[in-house]
C-alpha cells in the first residue's frame, strides 16, 4: 500500500515551470495554496534532515519563515541544495488485494536553493506569509514591530524546478484478485474544529471573522 | 507562523531510545501509531530528495514498502544515510500578533539507515504492514503471491536515533502585543468520509468491517 511512483529521484525528470502546461501548474498551484506544511530537506555532512515547516505560495515561488536563531534556517539561508516536498493524502486505495491497494494523494517536489529576503520587502513579504496561513488575519492585528522583523528569517525558494504527482480515483483490481471482495476508496480530508479563545478577554470579544473563514473553510 | 524548533537538526542533540523516558517513549509511538504518511529523505550527488510514503510502526522500527521497480527504494535498500520524518499538524494557534502566532503540532524525525528485509519474514511483516494501515483487511483478501511479494521492497528503520517535538496549547502573548484582539487556537484534525464503492459488485456486497472501523477512527 505504498504511494505509486511518488515524487521522482531522476533529477532530469522533474519538469521546469516554463515546459509545464498550463493545467499542470493550476494543479501544482492548487495544492501548494490549500496545504499549510512542507517537508523541507537538506544535507548537512552527508545526513539528510527532513523537517515540517508552514509555508505559503507567493507567484512561482514559495516563502518559509522562522526563527533567526533557528540553525537550520541559517543553514538554508546559505543557499545549499535543499528540496521541499508538499504532500495532500486524499484517500486510501482499498483493493480487493494488498498488493493492489495504494493511496490517493497530491504532492509536490521542488528542488533548488532557497534565498534569504532582506531590505525594504520582508516586511510586506512576511505580511503575505501570515495572510496565506489565515487569509484576513493581518488587518485584525497590530503591525510587526523591527525587533520582531529581526528575530524573523524569511527564506523564498523557486518553484522552477518541481515535480507535481497525483494518484486519483478507483482501485485498479489486477487479475485473480477473488471475487466475493469489496473494493473502493476511502475518501480522508483535514478538518477545523471550532475555534478555542485564549483567555476571558478573547470569550468577550468573539470569534474574529478571519478565524471563522479558516475554520469554514481550512488549509491544511 | 513558523513551527517553534520543528525537530533537531544538530545530531547529538537526536535522543536515543534507550535514554528515552517511558512517556517520551509512549508519545512517540501515538505519533508514529496515529499517522500514515511519513516523508523520507535521502542524498544523491549532495542534492536531498523528500519523497512521501506510507508507513507503519513495528515495535522499535518502522516499516516502509513500495515497488522494487522505484530507483528511491533501491537507494535506499543499499543503506545509505536517511531521515524519516512524520508530522501531525494539530492546530492554528491564533496570537494577537503574527510574531507570536504559530502551530500545535507533533513531529517524529528518526535518522538512520534503512534495512531491507528479505527471506521468510518478508510475508509476514508485510502483512503486518497492510494490517497496520487498515486494520482487520489483511484477513478479508487473498493472500499475496510470490509474483506479489518478489515486486515489492521492504525496508525497515530503527527508531534508536530519533527526536519527538510537540508544541500545544494556547499561544504566549507577549507584551505590547495589544488590548481589544482575540487570541486562541482553531484545532485541525483528519477525518475519513463514508467509503465510496468501485464497482456493483461491491456496492452489492457492502462496505467491509475493517473499512468501517477506518472510517470511524481513521489513521492519517
Amino acid at each position: 500500500m505504498s504511494l505509486p511512483n511518488p515524487g521522482q529521484t531522476d533529477r532530469t525528470s522533474i519538469n521546469r515551470l516554463k515546459k509545464r502546461s498550463v493545467k499542470d501548474r493550476d494543479e501544482m498551484y492548487e495544492i501548494l495554496d490549500s496545504t499549510i506544511l512542507c517537508h523541507v530537506g537538506y544535507v548537512e555532512s552527508g545526513q539528510p534532515f527532513v523537517l515540517p515547516y508552514g509555508f505559503v505560495r507567493d507567484g512561482d515561488r514559495i516563502l518559509i519563515h522562522g526563527s533567526s536563531g533557528a540553525r537550520f534556517m541559517r543553514e538554508l539561508a546559505k543557499g545549499i541544495p535543499t528540496c521541499v516536498t508538499v504532500t495532500k493524502l486524499d484517500g486510501m486505495v482499498v483493493a480487493r488485494t494488498t498488493y493492489d491497494s495504494s493511496m490517493n494523494y497530491r504532492s509536490v517536489v521542488i528542488l533548488g536553493a532557497a534565498e534569504e529576503i532582506t531590505g525594504p520587502e520582508k516586511n510586506s513579504l512576511l505580511e503575505k506569509v501570515s495572510e496565506g496561513l489565515i487569509p484576513g488575519r493581518v488587518r485584525e492585528v497590530r503591525t510587526s514591530t523591527d525587533k520582531e522583523l529581526a528575530a524573523t528569517t524569511l527564506l523564498s525558494l523557486s518553484l522552477e524546478e518541481a515535480s507535481v504527482k497525483v494518484r486519483t480515483g478507483m482501485p485498479e483490481d489486477g487479475e485473480g484478485s477473488g471475487t466475493g471482495v469489496w473494493s473502493g476508496v476511502i475518501p480522508i480530508r483535514v478538518i477545523a474544529d471550532e475555534a478555542i479563545p485564549s483567555d476571558e478577554e478573547s470569550e468577550t470579544l468573539g470569534v474574529p471573522e478571519s478565524v471563522k473563514a479558516f475554520v469554514k473553510n481550512p488549509k491544511a
